[in-house]
């Protein structure tokens, strides 16, 4: 964890590879040249001893003078001919680099390059001056000595919120909290003027762990060589100058030793399976991987406490169901065998009629699903998606107070530092640029004026663009394929079993073939997901956008419009056009010459809806989230190990395992590669919980037994797996929000859909008070079913053999139609256009209704929370009483100044004068005394 | 202008009436009492001469020492027994303000109080020291010397630019501009520190009129006076001690002299009638008015202009309704003598049958407006709508940009000394707490530590809220109760007109009550919006919201609820819910025992939508807008000129109307009450523009023609029936643009319905692709008439001696029912609910789509305009070399200061050194340098 003198905190490492060439050639050692490439090193690194680099740093001091630099590096590369000149130039790079480094005020330490080839850290260390710099650049804010109270309501709420506060008291991590949790302390960007604000007992441990690191890796990211131009780490990864670049972590997270460390305490409190009941250290989380990574995991943990009331709301729905299941009507009617409704056959020639009762448990099951008490569960969850996103963005707020970021966005689009460095151009671009440029050149030899201003145009861009657009439909229709496919298979699958003779298959055609055709589903959806996620990374990269942050927000659009289609096209499919093109007996619809399109389950469309729901989430949740996350890692680790051993099996042993430093340690943990795949799986998982929540009540439950685990899993992933993430300051979730915000809506259009059309809520409903002779459900069953006369079935669609073929003259199908001996026979009847009427009426009603209730919702609860914003409004006049307190004093220092000045008058009035004139400039002086004082100097 | 001294400028005037008993009673003149109190009165003003004054006031400098002050004026009070206590406190209080103004650096002057009553103002100037202090204090951006180039779009962007710039440039106001236009200077917020960097050549014009005048405003809103424990200028008001208070208009705006001032180039080129094609010069009005209003006027234009397109586009639609008029084939089979339709009577007993060819006209009129360009005018106003919003969105961005508003939410939200100015509590609220304060403590004696945080609880705000709901429910209860007084009388009096023996007046019938009818509509609208207006704000007022921006926000909802439900609910009525209550012949609904529900016209509902719309927006705008704009403040004018000459008949017209200053001639104007009313009235008007715009293409148009007098009519307002108001600082428009959008969602679906359930286009389009024979829409009128036999009609509903009763076997109505001889009779058919579908379908359809439509218009337009978020990235930039460079110029003054301390050395190792000490405890020293020279230091 420090330097070689033990006292240094190494706060970020670079790691390469190196490979010389000298080494292999023993010849070789002696000559000049590599010599002066180790001469030259010595100036930034040890190059032997760590004592020696200690003391050498320490005299430099940062103040490594221009003058002293050694002759250029280029001058050597000519000089050194044997060396393999792609390895030169990236050794050259990194001494460009390092010394640059040095050059702002890091110090660093290297290990010796002693092997012919191997792994070499550059481990650097932030002294005081360079944190102290930098922070107030970066307009880090820092608490100040100034404490004020946290005002907390009076009366029934406070005495609620003990009661609350110990009921769940067994539920709060044991992470050691700030002393006087209602004191705050004010803060204050950090400034270096106004350095006695700040309660600095120690210089070491003023900024914590993560800002040193965070700092560190501002500075890498500025700092270029000139050498190919670049410009910060990033590149020099991207070039393979350096292997990787992390921040350290705090230490072991196992063992049970007593010095404890965040590292280890987030493992114990946090990261393991057996505190999954417990609420999350957020603060300790946020001060170990930053607000980014904490932010996630608010969110996180805030949807997962979310879902427990709309699973309870959605396990009563379904309890209502069974409990009702024995008193509804329609199910009794069905599964009556006295009622006996003798339907048309399934399939051409082969199938027979059937009895109506024989469906009696799928029309059981689908009551469960489909009862008003879904109804009320959908205008439910619409309302609580707008809750969550509600109180989100109030815990954002809240968070965000607590955290110091309320001045973030201020900072972002007015604080100009900050501001440049979060808008440099991303490596990619510049390097097409660069191309550009040079293609420019070729071309207007010498019209180098407007390469100033160069930037990608649209026509560079075109083809990127045009790229993207056509990969990303041709991939939706790829999607669409698929669902497709699965159709014919189910259709075609269906129709070869209805030949078997074997009557257990036959009986058990519909089952067997949903169940198969949905895990079909699943496994095509979970291939295409690994693959749009990579198509979708590598379609951005061609798109070459500018900065990090609109990569990242392309990136996650392609990925999340992809993978959203891919995960929703079968549900879709089933939910609203399944069944719907039939056509009638007699005039059915056919694909491919000779096999009917599928229709519906007996009970309804929305049990199969309900089936491929369940079975795509589940399936997508356990294989997907669990099984890929926790198996691949694991995989990844063990191939890298495997890599590792085989290129450099013999040395690694020697010399690097016998005491593994904490960098060796962190360098085998797999790289940081941001929070998308982990959002992205939430928010697919947020639609499978909104969207089609009136065919599913259970989905909340199931996403949230998710969520406990993934929680800890993810946890556990960064704590154990990852190397430490470079802390990045984020004062929202970005676009995630926006999507979110996006499905919610969404999701109310889709369920009014649901509701409307795929359950039979409005035919009953219709039935009940319109149709109904005594206002009851009875005879629904048979106002449903149209009649056909079998006279009228096409030639050779007749069912062969059948038993009862004689005495059958009409059957019975599931539509709204006229009847044989009617005028227009067959034709849709007015109840058909009638309930369709409810239908749409129903769509418009609850679309419009739920739509005005969000924004009530949304305008009700106030974005940020009362007492956050009573805190921000006291924090801001106790700073201005600080201020005006500092003013004053600061007056009384220049009084006693001037005082001190008149008494020693006489020596030189001028040079005095100039002093105060500086002085003044400097300095916020009251003009007003400041006038008055000049005015009588001048008169003496 | 100025002062007497004719050097200071007027910065700000309070205004007040006194009253003296003194000279009224001479033997009172001489007492010791007033003569003391005009003593103390002299501390403050001149008393006498003008001269004394200046002297006085220049020799104090804002220096008066709290210990200077006379003996409190409490004591006085007792002592002055014969004056009237009242006017005596009032006086007191002015006192005790006015020193407190001097007191902070203010300065002020007086007129003698010479008369026993009259009229006296207090002007304040407010010298450079309180400027600048002030400046700093309210981070008022101010421009620096550093300039930096606007880049500008290159290549064809460029030339049509420049094209337009030529083209409109006799469009454009004559107004000075600055020099380069494509030059801005950085602006940075006022800092005594760092004077150097504004340009400023005079301190008396560095500041312009404007913000000199905010400035003092501010500093009046913030003195306190002891005496009622009052809190600025607002409650001096509310407490009649002032009477008004305003700053100076820049001088006379007619007159042919030529000493141009900017009220004067305002009149010329902005407000006046004459120059109504002109683009107005939105730059002066901000500069003149402040950015509130500022932003109003661009707000208002922007709007005018953007109802160009939708003008163009709605007379292209009419004019298409008109070309395709003779080809409209159910018109003409309606005016066709041949096809004749016999109709059921439209009223009992008294009407006969009728012909439907007579309704010929209104069936022609009807196309106008009913017809398929109207779906597409209503898509297209619907994406003009979010349009609009967005590019107001946009030039918001843009003005904020130019007006260096960019930074204000920033200072809002983080500057505290802003935030808390501006969070000030109103005069009313601090009343309230006041009374609740002594009431409380009458109860609880001595329980004091709790009032501090006294604050009004809910119960407290219980009667508020439940006297605002209860009375906004019975506002819009009267509302309904008048839109349904009007039915009533529309439908007596169209029976008693019936009855009428008069043929011409019964031909007439309809024609006579629809126009009387719409005509008490608009009157019951114009005396309802007055009340509601009134009624609004004397809700908000029982409601004591705290800030006034919680009590402008609240007053804006409430007023904008009740005129909205007022004016837009017998437009609702006759779009929804007209002729569909009728009932079928022999089975009509009947209101009050024997009156029939109206009908709408044979030509459809969407023609009398239309009469119904136009005629309210015309006459509201007429009426409402130019009537009573024009004609309101004149009347008052004049009525409180009679008032004034009527109270002070003598003495007016031998002192002040020989030469009136500058504060009188604005003390006669009226004061500015806010920008409530003309966004109020501009919003309704959006609204018939938008909700309502598929039954009347036209209303685009006539806004335009109102708009464009209503800006030079709100502009000559300003400029000169107003005193000048104080410049308010604003980044936005604030609530009204919530409400815009939310009338902008509203349309959409207000228009669905409208054409799917109001006009005919629905059913014509069935008609011609379900129904038709050959497609075409020969047979339509057919297709919607039912039949009814005659011989069903209930017994005494029978016409009366009808010419024709007995060839009549069957009438037709519009309906679409089961026939006669159906098996249901007169039941709705089959086609009725097919219509319905299809009509609910195409409002899901229109909804959704043009909702996704506005979200994609959204999205695509960024809200920052690109050219304009490029300059602020460059802003920021230059604003970040610029201090860069100041630091290293700071660095080596530094450092020269350094060198010659070295130099003395001699003269006192300790004293030096504290200095330096000191010097590093004020300055942004570099750490390094510093921490180099104190050790170097410390060796020597």
């Amino acid at each position: 964890m420090h330097f070689r003198d033990s006292k240094r905190k190494v706060d970020y490492v670079l790691a390469y590879h190196y490979r010389k060439r000298l080494a292999q050639h023993p010849a070789g050692v002696g000559s000049p040249e590599p010599t002066h490439g180790s001469a030259s090193l010595a100036l930034v690194s040890n190059g032997g001893t760590g004592k020696g680099c200690a003391e050498l740093q320490r005299q430099d001091g940062g103040q490594y003078a221009p003058q002293e630099r050694p002759r250029p590096p280029g001058v050597e590369v000519i000089e050194l001919g044997p060396l393999d000149t792609l390895e030169e130039e990236k050794r050259l790079q990194r001494e460009e680099y390092e010394r640059n480094l040095v050059e702002v005020g890091l110090e660093i330490e290297k290990d010796p390059e002693n092997k012919s080839q191997g792994l070499s850290f550059v481990r650097i260390h932030a002294p005081w001056q360079v944190l102290s710099r930098e922070a107030e650049l970066l307009k880090i804010k820092m608490p100040t000595k100034k404490m004020y109270e946290i005002t907390e309501e009076g009366g029934i709420l406070k005495t609620l919120n003990e009661i609350w506060c110990k009921l769940t008291k067994p539920l709060q991590p044991q992470v050691p909290q700030q002393e006087n949790t209602n004191m705050k302390s004010l803060s204050y960007p950090f400034s270096r003027e106004k350095i006695y604000l700040y309660n600095i007992k120690d210089k070491d441990t003023f900024f914590d762990n993560a800002t040193r690191s965070r700092i560190v890796h501002e500075i890498l990211k500025r700092i270029s060589t000139k050498a190919r131009n670049s410009t910060g780490i990033g590149t020099l990864i991207a070039n393979n100058v350096y292997d990787a670049a992390y921040p350290l972590h705090d230490g072991e997270y196992e063992g049970q030793n007593d010095d404890m460390n965040e590292r280890k305490l987030l493992y114990r409190e946090w990261a393991r399976y057996g505190v999954f009941y417990k609420f999350q250290p957020i603060d300790l989380i946020r001060k170990y991987f930053g607000e980014k990574i904490g932010l996630y995991f608010a969110w996180l943990g805030l949807y997962t406490e979310f879902l427990i009331p709309s699973s309870v709301v959605g396990i009563i729905v379904f309890l209502y169901g069974c409990i009702t299941i024995e008193g509804d009507i329609p199910s009794k009617e069905m599964c009556d065998q006295h009622n006996a409704f003798t339907m048309c056959p399934l399939c051409d020639k082969f199938c027979d009629y059937w009895n109506l009762s024989s469906a009696c448990a799928t029309a059981r099951a689908s009551h469960l699903f489909d009862n008003p008490a879904t109804v009320f569960f959908s205008i439910f969850m619409a309302l609580w998606a707008t809750m969550f996103l509600e109180q989100w963005k109030r815990l954002q707020m809240r968070l965000s107070y607590f955290w110091d970021l309320t001045g973030l966005e201020e900072e972002e689009t007015f604080g100009c530092f900050f501001f440049l460095f979060q808008e440099h151009p991303r490596p990619e671009y510049e390097t097409k640029l660069l191309q550009k440029k040079l293609k420019n050149k070729s071309i207007t030899t010498e019209n180098s004026n407007e390469d100033e201003k160069e930037k990608l145009t649209w026509s560079d861009r075109m083809p990127g663009y045009a790229a993207n657009f056509g990969l990303i439909l041709f991939m939706i229709m790829l999607t669409f394929s698929a669902v497709f496919g699965v159709i014919v298979y189910r259709i075609t699958t269906a129709a070869a079993l209805s030949f078997s003779t074997n009557e257990t298959t036959r009986s058990n055609v519909r089952v067997t073939v949903t169940a198969t055709a949905v895990i079909i589903n699943l496994v095509v959806i979970l291939i295409l997901d690994e693959i749009y996620g990579a198509v979708a990374k590598w379609l951005t990269e061609i798109e070459v956008p500018k900065t990090e942050k609109t990569f990242e927000e392309r990136l996650i659009l392609k990925a999340f419009l992809l993978k959203f289609v891919n995960s929703y096209a079968p549900i879709f499919y089933v939910a609203f056009f399944k069944g719907r093109f039939v056509g009638r007996p007699g005039h059915y619809v056919y694909v491919f010459e000779g096999y009917r399109m599928e229709e519906c389950a007996p009970g309804g469309c929305l049990m199969e809806l309900c089936i491929q729901l369940s079975i795509i989430m589940l399936g997508k949740q356990l294989i997907q989230n669990n099984l890929f996350e926790i198996g691949i890692p694991k995989l990844k680790k063990l191939f890298r190990k495997l890599k590792d051993e085989r290129t450099e099996p013999k040395e690694m042993d020697t010399n690097q395992s016998k005491d593994p430093q904490q960098w060796d340690l962190d360098y085998i943990l797999e790289p940081f590669t941001g929070l998308t795949p982990e959002y992205m799986e939430m928010i697919i998982q947020f639609g499978f919980v909104t969207l089609f929540v009136a065919s599913f009540p259970l989905a909340p439950l199931f996403a949230l037994l998710n969520n406990i685990i993934e929680v800890r899993l993810d946890a556990k992933k960064f704590v154990t797996e990852l190397r430490r993430p470079d802390t990045v300051r984020a004062k929202d979730i970005g676009i995630w929000y926006n999507i979110l915000s996006g499905i919610g809506k969404l999701s109310v259009i889709i369920n009014a859909f649901v509701i409307a059309v795929t359950s039979d809520f409005i035919p009953r409903l219709m039935y009940q008070y319109a149709y109904s002779q005594n206002g009851t459900m009875h005879g629904f069953i048979n106002h449903t079913l149209s009649y056909f006369n079998v006279s009228h079935l096409k030639a050779g669609t007749q069912p062969e053999n059948s038993p009862f073929a004689q005495d059958v003259l009409f059957c019975r199908f599931k539509d709204y139609r006229e009847p044989p001996w009617s005028q227009n026979q067959y034709e849709f009847s007015k109840q058909y256009w009638a309930v369709l009427s409810a239908r749409l009426a129903f769509v418009i009603l609850f679309q419009n209704l739920v739509m005005f209730l969000s924004v009530l919702v949304d305008w009700m609860i106030p974005d940020i929370p009362k007492d956050i914003s009573e805190q921000i409004k006291k924090e801001k006049s106790v700073l201005l009483d600080f201020f005006l307190k500092e003013e004053h004093e600061k007056l009384k220092l220049i009084e006693s100044f001037i005082a001190r000045d008149k008494q020693k008058h006489k020596s030189g009035i001028k040079g005095e004068r100039i002093r105060a004139a500086s002085f003044c400039q400097f300095n916020r002086c009251q003009k007003g005394s400041f006038a008055s004082f000049s005015s009588q100097h001048t008169e003496v």
